[in-house]
């Protein structure tokens, strides 16, 4: 028996028992699952989110509304299962392995359930200095392509941060990759005041003259990256390369998605934007990357909880390629032709 | 003991651990959700799309790009699982349930598993007469009722409907409800061509002309209505008494909503908007509600596609109010006072 000749992910979709395009952008997404997995059938089982974490130095600036002392307690309330991204991993059906690449806490005091792969506890202040080292930041990058290793045979990777501190890291990293103003970069974060909003133009304006024409991404994100953007860095280097979709929701997550983009083209095919944030500066990095988030519900809460939201939509566009009835195999009549 | 004096589902947010409104929208789904269901611990367990299918006598004068044969087929796509709602359903986890209320089909040739719930096959032609008489209509409105009875102790019903020729009906209702121009109320449904949109303009416009200057909804809703547009009114009437939220997704099940408040506008706070549909009209609708819907996919399918993507929201927003550690359970320092 012959193999018919196979059909394209576009093609089977127009089969569908519905009118032509009337899925939307939910039929624009199970095209693109079923590229990326190279079926007609794809699936999105085990979703894992990959939360990374981490301390920045800038936030010793007055830059954020929270003291820096919340990233580490987070770490406690992400071990104990009541943080949104918990709640949300559990709602949606989802793994969540939280990683700290650079959270100030000694790796014994790390609650258990946390993974630590750090080689440092949180960047210097990037307005004074570089962020990080090379070699720090390779082995941030490292802790990703690990962390997607353990996730093993899932459908898709969702990635998740926390880091107070680093909306200010990824504005910077921003207004350096892509030429745009600082101020239209720099935003309220978790609601920084009119004050602070000021103090975090002024620490980037600090350190965009600090590192002056770079523009090579690499050294860009040891110059003025956080340990956990540099960790999403590799997670989505290594996630594409073994074909899985990646889920990105916010504004940290989308620079990150920017940064390794800029690496490697090839890995923009494999995106999947989830969530338009309220963060300002998040639209220019999307229109860097040419993406169009699924929802938009005005949230600013980090931890990949938007990423997570998608996750149901992702399931429902590759469950409609796989299971959806033709208009063939219905015996149900097609449009009247004109 | 003494209980405390009751928290506001909006204080129980607060108390969340997350910068302030940083959940945006799915918070404010999140206090929607709580005080429809009068507690600090909100779920949305079990959802029931009620999906009501019914022909339109106004597919005989050219309006629709499918033959009107399409519905009673679909009938046995929903019976078999293939339709994109049935498909969804599983996805989400919902319960579904179809609903014959007045498909062109003798009863004994509709598909095992359907509900068969009809007075008679299909409306009249409301270009040149009523649609249906009052008898008909309270016939269909207590069929939604019913099927919200069957429903049981489900936490929200989800609406789809399916007929072919639906969104003529559902424009001259708009038209007639809201006094909008009757060129803006009507759109290209499942893809009708120019001359189809002409010949859908003028059907409205004869029939608008027809009932005059008539602003009472349930009048308007035999004379230019639906079997499954009056069933809906009937299953939102139910559901909101019966304190349910109701998941409102398209332009027909939209226009069903606005008759349903027009009738009783304590119903508004048990409605929930999923999906803002391409079809021209969707917003008029939308407006007259003062309603912002929560997903915007560019999908015009109908059958509750976009009511049962919202159900993983609705899920995560309620898990969200109830699950999330406070500020004083984690032990996580508040924001840093100003």
């Amino acid at each position: 028996m012959t193999e018919p000749a196979p059909r394209s992910a576009r093609e089977e979709l127009a089969r569908k028992t519905m009118p032509t395009g009337a899925l939307g952008r939910l039929g624009e997404l199970a095209v693109r699952i079923a590229e990326v997995q190279r079926t007609l059938r794809p699936r999105i089982g085990r979703v894992k989110l990959l939360l990374f974490a981490a301390d920045h130095g800038i936030a010793e600036a007055g830059v954020s509304a929270y003291p820096r002392a919340v990233t580490r307690e987070m770490l406690r309330n992400f071990a104990s299962g009541g943080a949104a991204a918990c709640v949300l991993a559990r709602s949606v059906g989802a793994e969540l392995e939280v990683i700290d690449v650079g959270v100030d806490i000694d790796p014994v005091d790390v609650p258990r359930g946390i993974v630590v792969a750090k080689r440092r506890r949180g960047t210097g202040r990037f307005d004074l200095g570089p962020a990080m080292n090379a070699g720090e930041r390779d082995a941030a990058f490292a802790a990703g392509v690990a962390a997607v290793a353990r996730a093993g045979t899932v459908d898709a990777i969702a990635l998740g941060e926390m880091g107070i501190g680093n909306t200010t890291a990824a504005a910077a990293l921003l207004a350096a990759l892509t030429g745009a103003a600082i101020d239209d970069c720099v935003g309220r974060g978790t609601g920084i005041d009119d004050a602070g909003l000021e103090r975090k133009r002024t620490v980037v304006r600090a350190a965009l003259a600090r590192v002056g024409p770079e523009r090579d991404p690499s050294t860009l994100l040891a110059e003025l990256g956080g340990l956990e953007i540099a960790a999403m860095v590799g997670a989505i280097t290594a996630a594409a390369s073994g074909r899985r979709l990646v889920i990105v929701d916010g504004f940290i997550a989308t620079v990150a998605a920017l940064l390794a983009v800029k690496l490697d083209r090839s890995l923009a095919e494999h995106l999947v934007f989830a969530h338009r944030s309220a963060e300002n500066g998040h639209r220019l990095a999307l229109d860097a990357l040419a993406a169009e988030p699924l929802l938009d519900l005005s949230m600013r809460l980090g931890e990949g909880t938007g990423a997570l939201l998608a996750v149901p939509l992702l399931r429902a566009a590759a469950d409609l390629m796989r299971e959806m009835a033709t208009f063939e195999s219905a015996a149900v009549p097609d449009r009247v032709s004109p």
